[in-house]
């Protein structure tokens, strides 16, 4: 996993600059490494999209005043088990964690614990939120809309995003069933990946500007957009776009957010829609208390037994056999808690722009010596 | 729709037969037509594989004892809004109902309703409940699992059901979005239409005994499976794969009942498993009072907006444009509401067969001059 081409990070130093970088643009300091962690999170687990690749973007959203530094979230409306929230257009990785909280004290009190959010922006990875709830023996769910990427089946233009699904589920000695897709076929960065190294896409990932199966990166970079999971009607793509879909209403029509196309843009000069219908991105949260149903030893333990009947099923030829959901991204976070996180030189760049422009010391990458 | 080769029949009659023969094994009256509806509705919805199809087999499990005609479900722990419920190995035509109406309940008291149901059979199209939901301004969830017929992603053995997810969502003047959707590519049912048409299946529907991709839909058929949702890794498999076993753990781990490769057999005869990890069948339950989060009449019209805005989206090249989830079910119902059900003459012989045994008239189909 680390190759000797790319500078080497200990996941210390990129918690620490990021916290640094977010205080700068006027975040508290909790909250500031509150989000750092979120990123530190993706960034262990191997999701690179998602982890400090993305501090540029959001240190420019609190630059140009699009997002608020110093939200105060706060409750719309909300029942025992229920509530909607206003993030207060604050940084989602602030936002995120406040609703999640918040379904997990109503799980508490009352078994379960629902929360719609509008009004905030791109939180991080989502299965940050159940991987937290299982620290209090909670079955922790999560969801939230973003940019138009995705066209519905038979449709040939991008209405949705990636629109993913976390959810997660303890073991006793086993480590967690950890849930964590978006339902697309694929995330875009492996659309731009391909592009980067001239190849061509896979039937079934993408559309041209036309709402045609296309293998031409560019022709999907340039006015097409990403398929459903499922991909076509006779391999289940109306299925992936219902997915979609669901998220999209959960997240967005039932909090007061900007669903489907007119979700904002995470970069303004990609914004198209000059029209809202709502505020700002949504997400959705929920907790069960698993005491709830049953006693949690218990559950956890049928958790163990139902990992290792599925991990000693018979391989299907040419493979190793079945992965536990959560398995390759548990498998990075050990490697790079040990050995550190690897960033991409566009992205350690980025990263010396921001110090430059704050007036701070860039992480240091690791010496090879080391 | 309606194909001068095959018996159809008005809606009224089925209904009423499938009542006196589920009454003829025991099943009281209410029960009975409740049990009948639900078969019914999938047969108006066009889902011929879960409607009075599956009556024969229904039958035969009260006549050799392994379904209770007079269960008494009962509920095994609860909060607030969580419950786990113990079929007392009931049909899940009425277990079903008994555990959605609890989790309704719930909602309507608190915000939010969840049951897990162990104990239980087959319980139906999984969107029935959902579309109730409907009817009392909630979103509702419901999730079943089933036996094993769906290989996880590198697996060469069956270890998940179709294990289905449905929610709907009301419009206030369109139609509400239903989802009903199996986990999996495609249900069994096309992998035994291929079969008689002696066709060829697409790659990535199914594996053979050896974890194979296969055409052959016999390879399927004997000792092989169906791949999940997404079909190879690149394609996304493991994302249908994980919301199987999202499916799995929530009805069955989660209550106690039968997960994965242990799930009881629709037909004692398929059943190999000779262990058992829990009781019965599992479902799983949700309901989200709109109350809870908004005014329930603007978030109808906001869903109305949302339907309007994506069917107006381009239309894919060769296609007319994207559906919304629970049309061509809609457009079934209106169709088979007024000019009846077909039935495949090996559906209408079992329903002979039936009324045969119990003595009873069976349904006439339409006179073809009516």
């Amino acid at each position: 996993m680390k190759s000797s081409s790319l500078p080497v990070f200990p996941i210390e130093r990129l918690l620490s600059f990021s916290t640094r970088i977010l205080s700068f643009y006027g975040v508290p300091e909790p909250e500031a490494r509150q989000a750092a962690g979120i990123l530190g999170a993706a960034d262990l687990r191997g999701i690179d999209s998602h982890g400090i690749a993305r501090l540029f973007m959001y240190a420019a959203q609190l630059k140009d005043g699009r997002v608020n530094p110093t939200p105060h979230p706060f409750i719309v409306h909300e029942t025992n088990t229920t509530a909607t929230v206003d993030g207060d257009n604050g940084l989602g990785l602030v936002v995120g964690p406040f609703a999640h909280q918040l379904a997990m004290q109503k799980a508490r009190e009352h078994g379960s614990g629902w929360v719609s959010v509008c009004h905030s922006h791109h939180f991080g990875i989502a299965g940050y939120y159940p991987m937290d709830a299982l620290r209090h023996d909670m079955i922790g769910l999560a969801m939230t809309n973003a940019s138009r990427i995705v066209a519905p089946l038979w449709s040939a233009e991008a209405m949705l995003g990636t629109n993913p699904i976390a959810i997660a589920f303890p073991g006793h000695e086993e480590p967690p069933i950890v849930i964590d897709m978006a339902t697309s076929v694929v995330p875009y960065g492996k659309i731009e990946i391909a592009d980067r190294k001239e190849e061509q896409i896979p039937s079934g990932w993408a559309i041209d500007t036309d709402g045609a199966s296309t293998n031409m990166p560019r022709a999907m970079m340039h006015g097409g957009a990403l398929l459903p999971l499922g991909s076509t009607r006779e391999m289940g793509g109306h299925k992936g776009y219902a997915l979609a879909a669901m998220v999209d209403i959960l997240c967005c029509v039932l909090s007061g957010a900007n669903w489907g196309p007119y979700a904002p843009a995470f970069a303004p000069e990609t914004s198209e829609m000059n029209e809202s219908v709502g505020k700002g991105l949504g997400h959705f949260f929920g907790a069960w208390d698993i005491a709830g149903f049953m006693e949690p030893i218990l559950f956890k333990k049928m958790i163990d037994r139902w990992i290792r009947v599925f991990r000693a099923s018979r391989p299907a030829a040419g493979t190793d056999g079945p992965l536990i959901p959560g398995d390759p991204e548990r498998q990075a976070h050990l490697h790079r808690q040990t050995h550190g996180i690897p960033l991409h030189p566009r992205v350690y760049q980025s990263l010396l722009t921001l110090a430059d422009e704050a007036g701070l010391p860039p992480p240091e990458p690791l010496d090879y010596s080391e």
